[in-house]
C-alpha cells in the first residue's frame, strides 16, 4: 500500500513528508488508517540518534490510534472499521518463556520497536505511526475501548502503559503512598493512574510551578526536592516512587523518601544516573528497579483502566507539519502533557 | 561487674586491655560469659572511625558466643548455664511497626548497636563482644542449638545472618540460581547458606585464585568479571546476586546477569557505588537493593538453620592478644573465612 508519512533523514532530526509503502497484508495482518499519533520524547531521541545509529529516513511514533482499513484472511479479532490501536511493540518472538506469560517486552530474542528495526518476516524497517497508515500482525494491535475519546486515547500506549505497568507490578492500590518524580508527559500519567488507583500521590519536583496542574491531576502534595528540611519530614513516606526524570540525575535524594521495602522505579532516563549511595537501601531493604513499557495484554488492560476510569493525558492537538516546532518545544522544558498529532492534517498525497 | 576487655582509645584502633564495668542485671537481662566473638570487617571499619567518631574507649565485637551466667528475676526464656549468643544489635524501641513484625534491624527509631550506642535505659556507651562478659536484655539473646559447634558458630550473628537475610526475603530455595560476588567473610557464608538452601550457587570473583575453596563450599561454578565473553554468556543466569563487595564498586557489570524481575542486593559496600546504568535495570525489570543483618527471629533461625543443615563459617582461631594482627590482615585482603576470638586466651585480671 502507498501511503505517506513525515520522516527524519539524518541526525539533525527535521522532519519531512516522506511517500512509501506499507506492506501487502500477511494472513494474520491489520492494517489501520491512522487518525491520531502522540509525540513522545523517544520518538526525539531517536531520530537525533541519541541512542545509536539510525536507519534513515526513518518514521516515529508509536502512540497509535486509528481504525481498521482491511484484514488478512487468518485475522479473527478485527474487521473493518475497529477502532484499534499499536503501541511500542509490533511483533516478539511469541514462544519464550517472556512471551508467554504475555511480557513481549521482555522477550528473550528482543522485541520488533514500531519502528527503526527490521521486521521479522521481510526484514524491511519498521515505520512508525507519523503517518497515514500501519500494518501490523493482529497480536499486537490493541483494541480502544467503546466509550475512549480516540482523540485523546494515544499517549497511553506509551506514556500510559510505561506508568501503568510499574504501578501494577509494584501491587499499588488504595492507600498506596505513591511519589511520582518529574511530571512531564510520563509524570503526569503516573499521577492520573495511581490516583484512579486509590494511591496518595504526592509529586516531587524541582520547583512548585506545576503544583496547581499536579493537584488538577489527582495529586494530594507536592514536595519542593530542594526544600530539605520537607525532604526530610518526607522520609519513609512512600510505598513506590516511580521516577520520571529524562537526564543523568541523583536519586539518592529519593530513595530516603522510601518506606522499608520500598521501590523506586526508573522509567524515564536511558543512560547513567549520578555515583549511588547504598546508606539508604541497606537501612531499610530499599529498592531501585527499572521498568519498561508494558506487554500487550497490559496494554489492552491500561486502555481499560483509563476508559472505565476516565482517565486522560492532557493532549495538545498538532498539525503534522507542527511537528519540528513540537520537537524543539519538547527539547526546551518538561510539559506536564502529550502533543498529539492530528493526521487528519496530514494530506494524503 | 567488673570485667575486661580489649578497646581501641582512638582511630588509630591500636587494640589494648580495658577493665570496665557491665551493668547490675536489671530485672529483664541476661548476664553472658563470653566464649568465642567473631571478628567483623565493621568491627575494624567502626574502631577506625571509617563510619563516623566513635565514643573511645570503644569494645568492638557483634558476633558472640557464650555461656549464660546470670539472669534477673523477670527473665523467663534462659536460665544458667544456658548456651547462648548475641548479634550486632542489643535493644530497639519493641513497639514500632518494624519491631512488631520481627524486623527490628529497621525499628523505626533507631537500633542500638551491640558496641558504640547510648543504652536506651541508662545511656551508657554499649562495649562489644571482645570482652569476657556481656548483660543484654533477653529479647536481644539467641539461644545456640543443642547439637551447634559453640566455637564455629559465631560468625552466623552477622555474616551469617547477613547473608541469610536476603536469601530468605527473596525465597531462595531449591533450583534458585544465585550468585554471590566476592568471596569474603559474608561471601563464603552466602554461598554455604544458598547452597544448603538447594540453590546453584556462582561465586563472581576478579580472579579464579579462590575457585577450589567456593567449589569445596558449595558452589556449582565460578564466574570471572574480567572474562567478557564468560560475563557475557552468563547474562540473564541469576535470580538473585549477593554483592559483599566492601568498597566503591560498579555494580552495572553485575545487573545484566540477573533474569528479568531479578535483584542484585548489596550487603557489602556502607558508601557510593560507580555511577549507574539504567538500561539492564529497564531492560528486565531488574532491581538492585539492599539488606540489613536481620531480625531478631530471622537471627534465631538461621542458627536453627545451621545446626540442622551443618553449616559452620570457617573460622581461624586467635588469641585476644593477636586481634591487632588479625586486623592488619583483615585490611590487606579478601579472606574466604571469619577470625574467631577463643576469649578463654583474655586474662579476666
Amino acid at each position: 500500500m502507498k501511503t505517506i508519512g513525515y520522516a527524519a533523514f539524518s541526525t539533525d532530526a527535521v522532519m519531512a513528508p516522506y511517500h512509501f509503502e506499507r506492506r501487502a497484508l500477511r494472513p494474520n495482518d491489520v492494517a489501520i488508517e491512522i487518525l491520531f499519533c502522540g509525540v513522545c520524547h523517544s520518538d526525539l531521541h531517536t531520530v537525533n540518534g541519541d541512542w545509536g545509529p539510525q536507519p534513515y529516513p526513518l518514521i516515529p511514533g508509536h502512540e497509535i490510534v486509528g481504525r481498521v482499513q482491511a484484514v488478512g484472511s487468518a485475522v479473527v479479532h478485527y474487521k473493518e472499521g475497529d477502532r484499534v490501536a499499536v503501541g511500542c511493540l509490533v511483533d516478539s518472538c511469541q514462544q519464550c518463556d517472556q512471551c508467554e506469560k504475555h511480557a513481549e517486552q521482555y522477550c528473550r530474542t528482543g522485541i520488533t520497536p514500531t519502528y527503526g528495526a527490521p521486521d521479522r518476516v521481510d526484514g524491511v524497517i519498521t515505520q512508525g505511526g507519523y503517518s497515514k497508515h500501519i500494518v501490523v500482525r493482529e497480536e499486537f494491535v490493541l483494541r480502544i475501548p467503546e466509550n475512549m475519546d480516540l482523540a485523546k486515547a494515544a499517549p497511553i500506549l506509551c506514556a500510559g502503559i510505561t506508568t501503568y505497568s510499574p504501578l501494577r507490578t509494584w501491587q499499588v492500590g488504595r492507600g498506596s503512598r505513591v511519589g511520582v518524580v518529574g511530571l512531564g508527559g510520563l509524570g503526569h500519567m503516573a499521577v492520573k493512574l495511581a490516583h484512579a488507583m486509590g494511591a496518595e500521590v504526592t509529586v516531587i519536583s524541582r520547583s512548585d510551578q506545576k503544583k496547581a496542574q499536579a493537584i488538577a491531576m489527582g495529586a494530594k502534595a507536592m514536595l519542593i526536592s530542594s526544600d530539605t528540611a520537607a525532604m526530610n519530614a518526607a522520609a519513609s513516606a512512600f510505598d513506590l516512587i516511580i521516577d520520571t526524570v529524562p537526564v543523568k540525575h541523583d536519586v539518592s535524594i529519593y530513595t530516603p523518601l522510601l518506606d522499608v521495602d520500598g521501590t523506586l522505579v526508573i522509567v524515564g532516563q536511558v543512560g547513567p544516573l549520578n555515583e549511588l549511595m547504598t546508606i539508604p537501601l541497606i537501612m531499610g531493604r530499599r529498592r531501585i528497579a527499572g521498568s519498561l513499557i508494558g506487554g500487550i495484554a497490559e496494554t489492552q488492560e491500561v486502555l481499560n483502566f483509563c476508559a472505565e476510569h476516565d482517565v486522560y493525558p492532557d493532549c495538545e492537538m498538532i498539525r503534522m507539519d507542527q511537528i519540528n516546532e513540537a520537537f524543539s518545544r519538547l527539547k526546551e522544558g518538561d510539559l506536564a502533557r502529550r502533543f498529539v498529532i492530528d493526521m487528519a492534517s496530514l494530506n494524503p498525497n
